[in-house]
């Protein structure tokens, strides 16, 4: 058995990639141990509930908040982006009612750069990425219709963006008390740092490849429940535990089986996460007081029981955790919650892609090889 | 202006990751130094032109070369998984005609995976890696029948891989002259180390998404002309080029206008890639003599006047050089040529996947903020 990586030199292996920088980034950092995020200089505490969505998108891509003219001429051009090509339209026509909603997502982002080539076959330019992000609530909101049975509602471009997602979505000009809470989610989740699924649209990006491929990957890497796939699972998770009588069972039941608990620890954060914080108080104003109390009871409790069995592992409840609970009280069903995080996130991975193309070097790492290397071909005769 | 990174210790950072592992692998491995390619112990020059593309899949997937009796079992399950589900089909007549292969063939992955969700939404599994591998020739097929507004072809299950491909693109059973170079071809480029594409999927697999997900992102990656995307463009170059007279004028017209050519230049190789002297034997039986000799002349002179302008650079032609001059004498046109990477590929994309999960850790790595971290939000009215 060798081990043999030749005569290349290697740098060390950290598993996963931990604490390795992949990349330089103005957008956005973590700061896990303090438990702060920050857009573009800002905190997010100083965005969260002030700046609207359009201003956070405002903010990460072109890189300052807009003055009302700034903003007014950027919602215009962000609003009129929302109609989906027929070809989209027939893509998605094509899942089946029961598909996953991100897989459904990830092949109507996958179409729309297919089919409009002409806009997204090129280096991926800021009209790109608001071409790209102003369509994806339409392809979440075509298919949640589509796979009622019902028809896609057309585009208006006098709604802003968490307005025009729920008016797709429901048909309804929704009232301030849904659309608001929905407004601040979409502002904390925009970007963070070299999550995985923006460092895979860099990795795809930096081949040259295109604005839709970079997307359409991340989609693929946000879909997983170890990044942003545990939302909906953590609703499932409350529902099962039920009631606030249940959550010391529940949890003795599931902490003795190794039973992984929904919505709990981050790779950098070893402080609150901030955006938890945040969607904490949110939940209070806007959810149901007993889904809330649940949640907080589990909360408190997972919290209390975890640091009994490991001490000092400083745990926290990730930004998942409060998420079910404040898209849950937005009037979204469970298998919409990641979707809709992609919502947001997609003005942080066009970012990324706009800033890795600018300075653009091929994402290649290396491997160790733990294989054998001397091993002699024998005809298939002689096996 | 801070680049404070807080508190957390970061490690150094290679541009590109150039040199840091990312993954400790047992499937292949490339030394760069010696121009070495290995697939689980063997050198590429002991399976090309001797190991079949089913054998080589076998070798990837299950870890050993087969006998004839598991050859047999493996090559039956493998080709009778080659139907496409209806879901699919119609994603693709979604597609306009002009799409790009490598967009259709993202977008029918994607689709496999929600259409198929039974089996595709699950933890990876050889069954699965099967599935796919087996379709991925197929999608590409229906695609190019249905451009020309032709029907796809039903799959049978008697043909190898590189026989059915061509059966299903060209509506006859393919003879030896053609389909035996492309099983060369695609026992050639079936794993290469943590290329970006194959590190993509590796990074969206490890959020523990499907495998859909993973090899949809891949196949965005591969699309870049810095990884899979230039065998296409290679062709054009020498097309463009268009005769041995012209290719000192048009290189040295080239390299003064700083115009990148297509097919030299290898991020791990500081030898001959092992796959482009391969393909280069292949091109000169195979191909037509005049295309081969243009090839050769544009290769050798290229590579002589680069060292003339920049001594010591150790640039040689990569695995797309050739790869042009090899699929053009197989009937494929230059826009099957990434598309038929992808084909091969397939099986080292989703054979690093199971690996990645077979003892998963979230790829995550970090970033450098190199923006300020100090601003104070003001309302719109006073900006």
């Amino acid at each position: 058995m060798s081990t043999s990586s030749g005569t290349e030199e290697m740098l060390p292996k950290p598993e996963g990639l931990e604490g390795v920088v992949a990349a330089s980034t103005a957008l956005s950092h973590v700061y896990g141990e303090e438990g702060r995020l920050v857009y573009r200089g800002y905190d997010i505490h100083e965005l969260a509930g002030k700046a609207s969505f359009e201003e956070v998108a405002h903010l990460l891509w072109i890189g300052h908040l807009p003055n009302r003219a700034e903003l007014a001429s950027f919602c215009a051009r962000l609003w009129s982006n929302r109609d989906l090509p027929e070809g989209v339209i027939r893509t998605l026509e094509a899942m089946p009612a029961d598909a996953a909603p991100m897989d459904a997502l990830r092949t109507g982002v996958s179409a729309l750069g297919a089919v409009d080539r002409e806009r997204f076959d090129a280096v991926p330019d800021l009209d790109e990425a608001m071409a790209l992000a102003a369509r994806v609530p339409s392809i979440l909101a075509a298919f949640f219709r589509l796979r009622q049975g019902k028809k896609p509602i057309a585009p208006r471009s006098d709604l802003n963006t968490a307005q025009h997602y729920l008016y797709q979505l429901f048909g309804e000009v929704p009232d301030e008390r849904h659309w608001q809470p929905l407004e601040v989610y979409l502002t904390l989740l925009a970007d963070h740092g070299m999550n995985a699924s923006t460092f895979a649209a860099r990795v795809i990006a930096s081949t040259q490849s295109d604005l839709c491929s970079a997307v359409t990957g991340a989609i693929g890497a946000l879909k997983g429940p170890l990044h942003g796939g545990a939302p909906g699972l953590v609703l499932d998770m409350l529902n099962e535990i039920g009631s606030a009588d249940n959550v010391d069972p529940w949890l003795t039941h599931a902490m003795d089986n190794n039973v992984r608990l929904m919505g709990f620890g981050h790779r950098v954060y070893k402080a609150e996460d901030p955006r938890a914080e945040i969607l904490r108080g949110m939940a209070q104003q806007a959810a149901d007081p007993a889904f809330f109390d649940l949640s907080l009871r589990t909360e408190t409790r997972a919290l209390e029981m975890l640091e009994e069995r490991k001490p000092g592992r400083r745990l926290y409840t990730n930004v998942e955790f409060y998420t079910a609970a404040v898209l849950a009280a937005v009037g979204l069903p469970g298998d919409m919650f990641t979707p809709t995080f992609a919502v947001s996130r997609t003005v942080g991975w066009t970012a990324h892609v706009l800033e890795q193309g600018a300075n653009n070097r091929l994402i290649r790492p290396q491997s160790e090889f733990v294989g054998r290397t001397d091993k002699t071909f024998v005809p298939i005769d002689q096996r």
